[in-house]
This record gives C-alpha cells, sequence and structure tokens, in this order.
C-alpha cells in the first residue's frame, strides 16, 4: 500500500545521497547558498525522476488564468484543490506549482509529500491587454509559512510592462535567494510589438529563457519553439552561422544553449491541451533528445480522469528517464 | 427580555462546542493559525444561524458608495451608525460588515454583541470610472483595535485596475492572517472590457469567486449569476462538459464549486433592492438548494423599517436554516 | 447531544445582546478601544456564568510552575493538553488560561470554543530565589495568532525583582490594547522582604491588587487575604480607619475596594488542593457576598476525575449565579 | 552504488506519501503553518527510520563543549566536518545537528543530502559556571540561509540564568515558526540548586521536558533519567500517585506522558560514551519500550571508527523498527 | 621598482588567475557567497606570498592595546598612520589590520594598494579586568565605506564575557558575508578561570581554534602553543590518544587539525617582541612545518625602524615560500 511507501523504500541503502548527474547541476549554482542549493536538489530528487536530472512539474494556475470551467469543467474532480496534490503524489512528479490558494488549502494535510512552488504572480483573462502584466499574489514569506522550495514567477517579455514585471521579479528573486528559496521563472513572450507567430518563434523563445537566466532564475520554463524566426535582425544572425533548428530537438538544444549553454535548469510547456497523446510524447522526445530538463505539464494532465493523468504523466516521465523509447 | 438572553442561554449543557458542521467547514482552513480558526468560527457560531454552517450577513457600505440619501432617506432611522447594529443583533445576523465610520461610531457600546468585519476598502461615485478601483480606507490595526473578526475587501475582476487591487488585497490578507484575523472578499466584476450583462454572467462570476479564492479569501462573496455566458472561450468550454446552469440553484453550484470545490465560504448578494420580498426568498431557496452558505443582504434590509427588516431577515435565516421551505 | 449546543441556543431571541450587567462592567474600562472591549465582553460572555459578571477560569499553568507529576500525577488524564479544554467547555468556565505550549497543542481544534488567556510569563521551580522574577515566554503576537482573548501576566509584588515585571508588563500590556487584547495579571506578594504570613495578609493582598490596577489591567487576579497585617504602617491605618477586615467576605470586599472602588475584575485563587470541597465552597461564597467577580481555580479542578471536577466547577458556579446558597 | 540510491530508490510506487503514524504526529502540531509541519515530516520521513515516526539524530557539537581533542582525537578522521555528514548519510540517521561553523563548513556539497538541525546556542567549558548560560550563535536566517530543517536550542533548567535561556528560546522559536522551521529543544537540568544525581533524576528530567513542551518546542531532547527523587515536594507526589519509575522503559514511559501526554516528539541522549555497546542497545530497547521516539548519539558515534559507527548506529535503528529484539 | 612587484611576484604567469592552492582553499568555504570568496581570494592573493596559499599580515592595535607610547615610542615614525600602509606595501604583506581611526586616517592615499583589515573591536589597559571584553569600534558599514576585504573581531575564550563576544560576533559575521566581506578572528583565551600559562597551553588554544571555527571565522588567528596542558578532562584525552605536541611543529599541527582538519586559515601570532629575530624565524619554520598558514606580526615589525623591519617581514615571507630554509 502507498502509506507505507517511504518507510519500504528507504530501508535500503544510503538515503538522500545525489547522484553524480545532481551534484553537477548543483554545481552550476555556486553563487547560491547550501539553503537554495538544497531545495534545488529536492526538486530534483523527488519522485519517479529523482536523481536523473530531469524533472516533470504539474502546475495549475489555469484556474486562475482562463477561469475555472475552462480549467476543471472537463474533469470536474480537478475543482478541489486536493486533487492536484493527489495527482502529483501518485503519478510521481517532481513538484505541483500553483497560485497561493490552491497551496493553502491542501498543504497542510499533505505536508512534505511533494515539493510545492508557490507562483508570486498570476493573470487573468477577464480584462484582457495587449501588453499584459501580472498581478503578484503571493509574497516570499507566504512560500516559508507553506513549505514551499521555490516561487514561481511569469514575465511577459515583448510587454509594454516587462520592465516592471523584471523587476517585480528582482526583488522577489533576491529576497527568496537570500532565505534558501530556489526561483523558477515562467517566460512567456506576449506584447503589442511581437506577432501571435513571434510568441513561439525560435528566435524569440530563446531570447525569453536567456533574460530569464539572466534575471538569476534557477529554472527557466519556456513555451517549444516553431522554427519560425521573429525579429530581422535575428533572421540575418541565424542565417550567418547556421544555427540548426530544422527539428524540435535541434530546437530545444538551441534555446537550452542560450540559456548559459546548459548551464541552467530549462522545461517546456505544452502548451493547450493536445487532442493526440502521441503528440506531446514526441515533444518529450524532442525536449530529452535535444537536451531539455524536462516538462511542465498541466491542462494535458489534469484534464483527463485522474487514472488516465496518472499514466500519462507516468509515460512522460519513462520517456525522459530512457525507460520509453 | 433580550437583555438577559445572553445568561439566559448559556446556562445549559456545554456552551461553545462547535458543531460537526462548524468543525468540517474549519477543516478547510488548514493552513491558517487557530486565530484565523477562531474567528471563522466566531463567525459561524453567532445569531440565528449559529452552527448550521449558514450565514446571513448584513453590509452597510452603500452610504459611501451610492451616497446617504440614495442609501438611507427611505428610511432615515438608518442615517444612524446604531441602527445596523440593532438591526444585525435584534434579527441574529452572523455579522455586520461596514466601513471605519460606521464601526467606530457604534462597536464600543455594542462590543462583543455581534462579529463585525471591518471593510478595508470603499468606492463612492462622486468620480466615476470605467475601470474602478475602491480606495483603501482602514487596517488590518483598525481591524484589531476595533474588535473585529475579519477585514473585508472589494476587487473589481475585469477592471484594467483590478491587478492593484489584487496586491493590495495580497498585503491585507498576510497581515490579517498573521494576527488571526479572517478575510472576507468581495469579488464584483466590472471594468471596460465586459458588457453589463457580463458582470453577472455565470462564467464571469464563478471566475470572480475563483479568483478571490486563489488569492487567499477564507470567505468570498459574489452576486448572483444569470445564465448569460460573457467569453467566447468559456462558452465553448460550457457547451463542451454540458455544465448545468439552467436554474439559479445549478448555477450557485456552479459557483460553489468554482470556488475549490465548495471548500470555501461563498455567500450571494441579492443586487438592488427587490420590489417583492419573495423574489429574495426565491433566491435564498436558490442558494440554500445550490449548497451556497449564505446571503450578505444591505439595501434589502435597512431601507424598510426596522420590524419589518427584523422579520424579513428572519424568515430569510429560516428558509436556510430549513425550517421555512 | 453536545455537538449541537451551540446551534440549538442560539436559535432563541436575540444572540449576543450584553446584559446591563456586563455593559455596567464594561463601562468602567472607558480608555479602552472597542477591541479589548469586546474580548472583555468575551470573557464576560461565555459559558454558564455568561452575563451575570462573574467569572470562574480554568487556569493550568501548575505543569510549568511546580512540575508535571506533582501537577498531573494524580489524575494522569491531565497530562494531556486537550483535556484541560474539554473540562473548561464541559464545566462551562468562562475562560481557559495556559502557557504557550498548552495552548498551542490543542487550539486549533478547538478553535472559538472557549476564550483563551496566553499566560505570558511562567516560573518554574527548579532553580529557587528569595526573590523571583517569572520568564517571559510568550508574545502578544503569539496570543494573536492562537486566537486568545487575552495575555495573562504575573507579577510579585514585593520581589526585588519586581520593578522589572512591572517594566515587562508594562510593555506587553500597551501591544496588548494597541491590539484590541485584554489583559490579565496574577499579583503575587513574594520575596525577601515579606514574611511567609505576609504574602497574604489583607494589607499586602489589597496593595498588590492596586498595583496591578494601577499597571493597567483590566482583570486582577489575587489569592484570598488573611486578617493578619503585615505592614506596620499599614497597621495603623487600618486600626485608625476600623477596616472591617474580621470576615472573609469583608476582606474580599476591601480587596474589591482597594482596586478602583470595584471598578476593576478581581478574582481571586482557592490556591493548594483543598481536603473539603466544602471549604473552597465557602470560599466562594464569601468572594460572592464580599462583591468579588469569581474564581479561577487550577488544580482543584484538574487534579481529580473529570466528572467530579466538572461536577465540581459548576457548583461554583452555581454559588456564583445564586443558585446555590 | 551508493550514488544512484535515489533515483533507484523512488522509481518504485508513490514517493513521498506520509505514513499512517507520520500522519498521527504530525497531527499534533496542529497550531502550526505547513511549513513547520513539512519540516518536521522531513525528520520524520528521513533514513533507516523514515517513516516508522522514530528517529536517530546524529549531534556533534562536543568539539565547542569540550574542546577538539576531548571530542576528536580518539578517532582524527572526526576533526574534518565532512566526515559527520557521511555517518550520517551512511548510517541513515534522521538528521544532523551541530554549530554554525561545522554547518557552513559543509553543507553545499551535502545539499539535500540529510535534513540538518543548526544548533543556535552553544557552550564551552574554557569559563565554568554553576548556573551556565549558552551563547547565541547562531540565527534563524542563518538557518535558512543553509537549508536547514529546524533549529536547536538547548535550556539549563535548574540555572539561576535559565529565564534569560528561556527568553532567547521564545523570541527565536517564534521567528522559525514563522518562516516555516521546526524547534528542537535540549532541555538539561544543571546549575546550583541541583544536586549532580539531581541533574538526571526522574522528577528533573520528566519537568525539564516538560518546560521545553510549554516553551513550543516541537522536539525535545533530554538524558535518560535515574531512579532518583531530587525535589521534596515531588517525592511526595510520586509516592502518592504510585508512578511507576522502577525500570528505564517505565521512566521514559513517564517522562513521554510528561511531554504533553505523548503528544510532543521526545527522544533521549546516551550521556558520555559507552564502553559497551549493548549498554547502550539496552537503553535504545528501554526507550523503544517506554515509547520513546529515539536517541540523538554523539561520542557514542563519531568516538569510534567510521565502518564501526555506521553499524552501531544502525544496529540502534534497527532496535528502533523492531528488527532486532 | 615597487609598481611591478606584485605582477611578478604573483610567481606563475596569468594574473588575476587563482593558482590551484587558492582554489582549494577557496573550495573550504562553500557555503559563502561569491563576494566572499572575492575578499579571500584577494587576501590570498595579495604580495610576496599571493598564490602560495601562505599569509604575513601586518597589525597595527596595539597604540589602541597598550597606548602609544609603548607602542611607538621606539620607532617614532609609527604614530603616523601612513607609516604602516607604507612598510605593509613595501614588504609585500597579504594584510594590513587596525583599528577605525588609523584606517581612516590614510585608506584612501593607498585605496587599493594593500587588503585591509577593519578591528571592530578593541580593548584598552586604562581600565583593567580579569575577564575581560573589547568594545565594539566599528562597524560592518565602516568596513565596507573603507574598502576593507575582511573585519577583524578578538574574542577571548575563558573570559566570563566571552558569551557576549561571542553573540556580538555572530551579528556582526552574518553582516560582514551576507555584504561579501570575510571575517577574521583573533581569539585569544584569557580570563578568571585560566592560569597565565592555561592562556598558551596546547589544549586552550586549540580549542580557541576550534570555537573561533564554530562561530564562523574564515581566518582564526591564535597565539603559539607552550606543550602544557590546562584542563584535567584534556590531560586524560590527549594522553589516551598520544596526541604528538612534543614540538612547536606538532603543536601547530594539533591546532590545524583542531580548526575542522585544516579546513580553515589558521595563522599564529608572535607575541611580544622578541630579542632575537632568529627566535622569530624558528616560530615560522615550525608554523611552516606544522602546516600553519603564516603570521601576524605586529610589534616585531613596527618597532625597529622601516628598512629592517621590511627585511625581516621578507625574510619571514621567503621562510613560508620555502626560499629560505
Amino acid at each position: 500500500m502507498a502509506a507505507d511507501a517511504v518507510a519500504t523504500l528507504n530501508r535500503t541503502g544510503s538515503p538522500g545521497r545525489n547522484t553524480e548527474r545532481v551534484r553537477e547541476i548543483l554545481g552550476w549554482y555556486e553563487s547560491d547558498n547550501p539553503g537554495t542549493k538544497t531545495n534545488i536538489a529536492r526538486l530534483l530528487n523527488h519522485g519517479y525522476l529523482a536523481g536523473t536530472g530531469k524533472l516533470v512539474i504539474l502546475p495549475v494556475d489555469q484556474g486562475f488564468e482562463h477561469g475555472p470551467a475552462r480549467s476543471f469543467a472537463v474533469n470536474a474532480a480537478a475543482y478541489d484543490p486536493n486533487y492536484h496534490f493527489e495527482i502529483a503524489l501518485q503519478a510521481g512528479c517532481n513538484a505541483y506549482a500553483a497560485p497561493l490558494g490552491f497551496i493553502e488549502a491542501a498543504a497542510a494535510r499533505h505536508a512534505g509529500e511533494v515539493p510545492l512552488i508557490l507562483k508570486l504572480n498570476n493573470h487573468d483573462v477577464l480584462h484582457d491587454e495587449k501588453d499584459p502584466i501580472s498581478a503578484v499574489t503571493g509574497s516570499v514569506k507566504d512560500a516559508l509559512r507553506l513549505g514551499c522550495v521555490a516561487i514561481g514567477f511569469t514575465i511577459y517579455p515583448g510587454s509594454a510592462n516587462a520592465k516592471a514585471m523584471y523587476e517585480q521579479l528582482r526583488g522577489l528573486a533576491e529576497e527568496a535567494k537570500a532565505n534558501g528559496l530556489a526561483v523558477v521563472v515562467w517566460s512567456y513572450p506576449r506584447g503589442s510589438s511581437l506577432s501571435k507567430e513571434g510568441e513561439t518563434a525560435i528566435d524569440v523563445v530563446a531570447y525569453a529563457a536567456h533574460i530569464a537566466a539572466q534575471l538569476g532564475a534557477h529554472v527557466v520554463k519556456v513555451k517549444l519553439p516553431s522554427d519560425h524566426i521573429e525579429q530581422v535582425e535575428a533572421q540575418k544572425a541565424y542565417a550567418k552561422s547556421a544555427v540548426p533548428i530544422g527539428t524540435l530537438a535541434e530546437r530545444v538544444r538551441h534555446v537550452v544553449q542560450s540559456t548559459f549553454d546548459g548551464r541552467r535548469i530549462v522545461i517546456f510547456s505544452g502548451g493547450a491541451k493536445k487532442d493526440r497523446d502521441e503528440d506531446v510524447f514526441d515533444e518529450a522526445r524532442a525536449i530529452r533528445d535535444g537536451g531539455g530538463f524536462g516538462s511542465i505539464i498541466g491542462r494535458n494532465s489534469f484534464q483527463r480522469p485522474r487514472e488516465h493523468a496518472v499514466k500519462f504523466l507516468q509515460t512522460m516521465m519513462k520517456i525522459y528517464a530512457g525507460e520509453v523509447k
């Protein structure tokens, strides 16, 4: 039975020792204090992918971002904040990320069971803007009192309001690091100066990942890039150097390269719910083969029945673990 | 005589013990400290509906919101701040909510007689805006020195200024919780990107309730929703999942579901004064039958003579208590 | 059944309204803000004696003061922090007072069920002193986060360290009052300049009660005084004015008079466990007849089996309520 | 190989889920926020005894307390701060506790590998006192930046300076809890009013454990008690109630009972290095059989060669796990 | 010419790049931020011994400690604060340490020329005590505004006031580290519980070095130890483990071992001015051969004419560099 799993599992050998790969990754964060390194290690050492250096994270901020019915009506069990902790646990995700309310509603009963990322800013679509900015809806103190390993923060490079978000992030990240927390940045290009296609253009996504890393993120989350190149000046550079961006794996590799030559953890989101699971799995294979660190999978997880979701997430993890081709 | 009621009533059995239902509700607030749980219990254990898990709250911020004559001329006794304490007490409401001035004017003489909610922000119509934002007119320290059980705060999802309000609420809620107070959020969709009809559309009201809960509200107050669906993307989601929203009770149920699957207290306002009391009672029946937690009734209470108001409120309570069909 | 008691009890009449006597008592605290008045009202309106202006409070700091075995071995159920909440609830005490650990251990599950007084300083006998001073073991912020109505604080007038305690109390009381809490002061004469007999001498006890009131206490707790007069100068004064101190009731009356002519709540402790209950009851009758406000009964309550304790406490209450002669 | 242990171990079932016993223990800390509950869970879920509710902790503050040669000369490898992390890891201890310098010296390279307790005060014997007080040598902020799960603090009940230590602990514990850390208190009776024999007398040890719990400790550490009763008043109480203290297991049971009737984690130290391991194992059996939660084993661990130490610690754990009689 | 000295002296090609030894030493400070590591590197990379991992530091706090005439009359040029900067520069010392006034008086004109250590506490002999405590005479902010690489702080283990000094150091070290400074601790056993001989006893010096390291010092400075063993309990430990302490080099080795097994920089002072330079050189040879990191040489430097001092210091450095036997 699951309830005894921890005790059983930890009764062998040397529990807790970091793998070589985890040590290597932690080595990239050499300016951070042991507290922050500890919390990055917790992210890397939890769940099915523990110790592999790969991550699958469950984020559930869609209720805030798109409204509850658009997020949860298709699988009504997901209205319950406990449901997502359960999915993350049962599937063996590395972490669960959500806004304040969802974390507060169920963190105590799941104390210590899954690493938590408190999303410190959030956006809703009741008021739409060309140049969006999220509201800051949580604090570093909230993250500490709720037992989180990291704060999460979204920036919209390309927005006329990007600078305000960068500056909010700066202050929150400084406070988080001083208190031993990790910093996860969602970097989503959006705004009046980008075309719709440009939001996932390879040059723009790579640029957004780089900005997040420059702002001090330990973990960077971006969308999977297309082979479109949005910026005219960038088009010249990509052409001149013949940067390989033909396949998704190549583009993932380029984004990872753009994020300090692979010395920051970069994970990718799948975006809107896909019709065919095989499409998501193919993306995971491309992320893996391109040297990406994993996926953050929201709607594709919680918008289906629980057992399907668990099976789906575990297939993802097996792809990253190399157990499924 | 009323003056001896407390002593008489409490002379039997085990005063104070929470009912099973109250314990269940308190269990949803597992991240909160005992102080906040105590003040939520005070809300639930006061008045006619004490212990039932249902609430009828008297709010009087209309003087600030609409001006005194529009609010009180029809029943001039209501200009007096004491009047509203008296109504709340005589009718047995769970709590009385008002801005700083009204609370300061009469809290001392009614010390301990009715749970108080200090409305920390308020809006007036002397300056009208398409995208409103309320002024912060009170503090958590005010709530403590005035003996309140909760702070109240209004957000206007859909306003271009919504984010500023979310951020004000974030800070005030963090401080309130640290000091053992509860947080009641009025979530009223308004603003330039919503149609008038959209302000009470079922998708928008459910969304507004969800946002309030994600911002950390213990009690969420929304308007009763219509069967209109405002957002195009939401229309698809409601249709696809065939969310039942045909009756008012069904819509209430959907809003409650959208607020952490019923794990937050959601109460509803009746809006503008109704011509027929029976219409308000029908709404209360729908709230009760849809699993809502109660009503917050302002103008329908204080814009009529005192004895009528008390009788009206008590009929409401009997509906929630199941004593009146 | 007890579990439904609140709902049943509050379904009649006008719950919450203060009695005339409670209003009169609250009127003495006219410099206090409504928050503090509210919390004094909560003390006066809870339990069997609600509304009568009389109080029976259960204090359990003896574990800290005398050690656990001396306190609880005789009734081992009392080792459990939940036990005391249960006794206070079942008997209908006005409040339960204890140090930080005991309150933290069970406050959440009993949220709102009984008014709590957090004892902010405590003393142990592992190191004995002629001129004792207690350690400050809790804060006003603790009291707020735990949902307490008051802070409790012990002073030892007569100790060479008394001034340090007065000054600690001053700061804590100022903070408590600003945050709407009440202040309960245990005033126990002790120290190298008092004889053992002098600790309960009528002149000394009256003096200690007066000092506590002058330090800003809302509720003063002293030991029952003997007819001994300790101070030579005082002996002259008592003789000259023929202050009646012959009976216990007269001495209680004098202590109450000494505490702002009865305009502060003064309660009395019974001290060590008595062999005969009737002796304790006689003391209660004397307190009642002398105009005292009630008793604070620790060891005589929790050092006997639960049902005996409840019956014992309820007899005390009936004496104060005038229902038992 | 050990380096892959985590990944291998966590690839099965539902990693992270708390056992029933861990949930039960966490339930005792109902006033704490989810952060503190999370860190208590981390203590309980690490190492060989993960999930059992039992703990074996490695403390290494003897270098500070007794000097380096007295602590480490017998096993010179132990001069190296890394050595102790290695022992804790290899043996599968629940946690490692040490002063600032030792933690700073090796926390980064072992990030996340073993739960850390930062000893915030320490004492040395270069200046000896009858009534000792430790120096505060670390801060809550240090604990956060170093990734610790708890602060550790020593009090000396019985010292003339005890009150100062209680008050230091009060402030540090309040700050630790607000930031989601756990509080471990070493409660060691010492001082001019206790005989040498009295320091481990059953009444004194039980009293010291009770005081630590009343001060808000989550985990209490005391020495194993003898059957001596130090305090005259206590002798009467033990005799009157016939408290069973004849065997070590009975005395452990009494100490556990004295710590909120077993609702706080109480662990025991073995004291000075024993000549025969079997004596230490017998003590562990008594702790286990008396309902104690485990051991904190310093000198008996690190004052012998590494492989012996690991084997010794693992035998201890097997006794607690019930795998060795 | 002096201006080229540094580059030449850096002994091996590539100015700026840390040597293997410096990298190894920096690796011991793994919990520190890059700012602190940078300032430790500056200490290690300056002067004649740059890159060797050895240090010779010039301290001039004797004016404060013993009065100006006792310190400077013998070489009146030394009254001038500029003089000491000049000596340090000309000789190629790793750093210059002094109280606030001396640093303020000449830091600007020598900006960047020699690493500075601001002594934050100082003691004078106008008032003498058995249990001394130094006055805090500078701040971390002073150290920053004056361009220092480290703060210096003296503790007197063995003093009845030692705890107060440890606690001052704790706070200052935390602040210094957060601001990227290094922490140098002078650990000088003194006080009423030590014999005069005990102040330099091998057990006491090793203990004092260990305490400084546990308090978080990056660099520890102690006096050279004698073969006396002061503490009775320590005598047993040294005998039992046959710790070799017969020669000065052996004793140095034991002190280095006691300071985290050599994982902290430990330097030694020569104490009072020696009559024969060869005695000082012999001590340096013993420090070098015992694995010590260098010397801190005050009176033996500035109490002789400038050119003699420079030659004297350079001989010391050549001994450490292995260029002089």
